[in-house]
């Protein structure tokens, strides 16, 4: 087989490569494989590629040579020095006008460079999240593109093909310059964090704050997945409830509760507090991951510190704290995604992007490993409002926060008395409590700033007069010692 | 006046400068004082500096001239490129041997650079943390210098001399390598931002969640620096709360409640991120100034987002709340300052630090900001046993932690149900439960993303069996369907 046969090569056939390509192959595109470890390459063609419109290639010259014109290649590989190592392999061997696509998890500044860089070349970069896991990438996933918008009408029909489909709408579509699409997985990865420390936050508390076993934990997941939680992390989380390991057992309890984080979640919050935006949920969620790395630690801890309080068990309706336990996760939910959004529309004005967020909330609906029907939620708000300012003023979701309210409190307050940690559900109602209240106690803050720092502070304006002026910074002399000289170099 | 009469130049004339000036000629030394902008010089000789041994120059070449060899030069400059600016412009002037020390907020990597790029010219470099404020640097600071240590013996005079004693005991000693002065000061910087947010915390609740006035809000806090919570802290929010603008009203009440947050606190979290170390109180700190300076949405939001919950008043015993919100706030600060030593803990071993931890803690105990009776009792927990892997393992940290608890939980939990953000007391608590706990609910986690996105896991070492042996990373088929290739390039 010769010639210029392939709509698309792929470089990268771990899980994620192989099933892209397959999934592609059943949307009756051609695609070339191809693969750092060639013999790889064989293995697929003789196994899962095997009668589909696939073909190999041995070497990167006949890899490039199987391409047609303008050539795309899509890069599943390692985020970091391999993405770079394959583009300046390839650049010798490609034309002005032919397209690379980063298809993994690169951080985002690093998808702003290579936009920048290959343009240089007469080459159009593409750098694309692709979400929805092994299952995802085989039948359906998210996918976000983002970089040379010239790219994207010789990849749309690729890409829109493949995706996940949500009431007909693909889940793919241009999300903006440059970094804008890792970006916005980035963010969306940020967010699967919270989800699931929400999530694992629930279970613990039927498990060790209502002491139930397995199957009754997955009978409420069941029943989440039906409301107003209806997706695809609960429907998981139910089914690993349900999975017995040959000795009958629950699996899930037999597995070490120890979770990695150096990825992309790491990166959202670095991000949020670089940009100054309060995105807590996903920040104690990474944290909340890091704790858990920490097991040998843990584990001797656990034999020095008790639990001390004046409630040791559950007393109250167990039903109505369930529902209670509902809204609490919808609640923090909602709080988390508020954030999530608040910080893309930030980026978007720092890094002069232009952000769909109606769109971005129709690619997160289905494929991905977020997707739920509460995204229908989010679409519907931004598709009636796109310059709605924060999701919570949305009429559906200030209805739905204003109906958790009172179990989501309950569910916190009672954790808090039994010892059972809750971080996300309780870093979510410190936020909106915060978000909620016009004067929060910061005015004590920059009082302590200013007497022991001189660092000055500027009055409400209704309460500016003579002596303080609206918007004018002041230095008041607390003790009666020290000078009248303000800090003008030194910050704390 | 000419020739080499000064122990000592000092660079930045601001606040802190003058103020550091002042007190090295108290302690007799000469010093040298001199600005970039030159008339600042003139003003400092002629006022404050006026009758004490301190020089001034009016170009470098002549202050570097008013130096005794080798020259110590410590800049008191905004953090950043003035500080490279001032290294150029000094370099040329200096001799081997020669001293400068960088005495603002830099960033540690700064400081480690620095101390490569002089040393690489013959010349010594110190990167000093400076806490204490206005009145500290006039009276005595708590220093904490790196970098070069052969400068140490020529600059230890001064800084034990001026800097603050706690029980005659200088708060100034040798932190370790290169940035490692300045590291010490981000943490002490991190930490300060915990302390403040909690004491704004429990200023909250007393003012929105008892309804009390400033008058008795300022007797709460002078209760609290007898016991304790005795800190400068406390003290100076007591003396915030009794004091009253000229209409007879508190002055603390007119201030605009909106924080920066730029700085060494983001630092500290962002940190702690890239060393996967959960030191979620620091960052929950630096958040809440982030939601602080939102302070035209939250005002938007005020009006949109109710409070809802089943009690809308506080109910119990007052005199008992105070109390357990003291020990809320005591046991909360606990915790941060074990994340913040646990933090210290990782870095030195990451970076190849030897850092003296029981130093750290007697350098904190005066002149600085945070300083406090409790750091007295670190120190001593330090000197006890200086491998101590936790603060909290320590007799008197966890005699403290266990009594506290009772109450804190009580705080948080009526926090919750009325509404009053508790941002720093819920961490806290919930990073409390989570240490103390030997089987967190990241079993889930990992289940979950092995079913999304086959990324394997392990299980217990006391579950291990021959389907499952201890160490190896295995992938379960969750559902039936789906491959059996596992992710090996592609990370969620």
């Amino acid at each position: 087989m010769s010639g210029a046969v392939a709509d698309l090569g792929l470089i990268g056939l771990a899980v994620m490569g192989q099933n892209l390509i397959l999934n592609m192959a059943d949307h009756g595109f051609t695609i070339c494989a191809f693969n750092r470890t060639v013999s790889k390459v064989d293995r697929f063609l003789d196994n899962e590629a095997k009668g589909k419109s696939i073909v190999g290639a041995h070497s990167t010259e006949e890899f490039v040579s199987k391409l047609k014109t303008p050539r795309r290649i899509m890069l599943l590989v390692q985020a970091g020095k391999a993405v770079d190592d394959w583009i300046e392999t390839l650049l010798p061997l490609l034309e002005k006008g032919d397209i690379i696509i980063d298809g993994g998890n690169s951080h985002y500044p690093d998808s702003n460079r290579r936009t920048k860089y290959l343009a240089g070349k007469g080459l159009r970069f593409v750098g694309s999240g692709v979400s929805g896991g092994e299952e995802g990438a085989r039948y359906g996933p998210s996918i976000m593109p983002g970089g040379d918008e010239a790219a994207w009408p010789f990849i749309k029909d690729i890409f829109q093909g493949i995706s996940a489909k949500s009431d007909d709408e693909p889940c793919c579509e241009w999300v903006g310059d440059e970094g804008a699409g890792h970006y916005v997985k980035m963010v969306h990865n940020g967010i699967e964090y919270g989800d699931m420390q929400l999530i694992c936050e629930a279970y613990d508390i039927m498990k060790r704050g209502l002491g139930m076993p397995n199957k009754e934990i997955g009978d409420v997941f069941a029943k989440w997945n039906k409301g107003v939680l209806d997706s695809f992390l609960i429907e998981i989380t139910r089914d690993i409830m349900y999975f017995n390991d040959d000795d009958g057992t629950p699996l899930v309890e037999k597995i070490l509760d120890q979770a990695g984080q150096k990825g992309t979640g790491k990166w959202t919050a670095v991000n949020a507090l670089d940009l100054g935006m309060p995105v807590t949920l996903i920040a104690e969620a990474v944290m909340a991951r890091c704790l858990s790395a920490l097991k040998e630690e843990r584990t001797k801890a656990s034999t020095k510190l008790e639990f001390v309080g004046r409630s040791t068990k559950f007393e109250g309706n167990k039903e109505q704290f369930l529902d209670d336990l509902e809204q609490g996760l919808y609640a923090s939910k909602i709080i988390s995604y508020a954030q999530g959004f608040m910080l893309m529309q930030d980026a978007a004005k720092e890094y002069g992007w232009k952000l769909n967020k109606p769109s971005i909330a129709l690619m997160w609906r289905g494929g991905c490993i977020i997707r739920s029907v509460f995204l229908k939620d989010i679409t519907a708000a931004y598709r009636k409002n796109p310059d709605l300012e924060n999701l919570l003023f949305d009429d559906f979701f200030n209805k739905a926060i204003h109906t958790a309210q009172p179990g989501w409190r309950d569910v916190i307050a009672k954790s808090a008395l039994l010892g059972i940690p809750t971080p996300a559900f309780s870093t979510a109602l410190s936020w909106f409590d915060g978000y909620r209240t016009k004067d929060l106690p910061a005015n004590l803050l920059q009082a302590q700033r200013d007497y022991f720092g001189a660092h000055t502070f500027l009055v409400k304006p209704e309460c500016a007069n003579e002596k303080y002026p609206a918007g004018q910074y002041v230095h008041v002399n607390w003790t009666g010692r020290g000078g009248n000289v303000s800090a003008s170099t030194y910050q704390a």
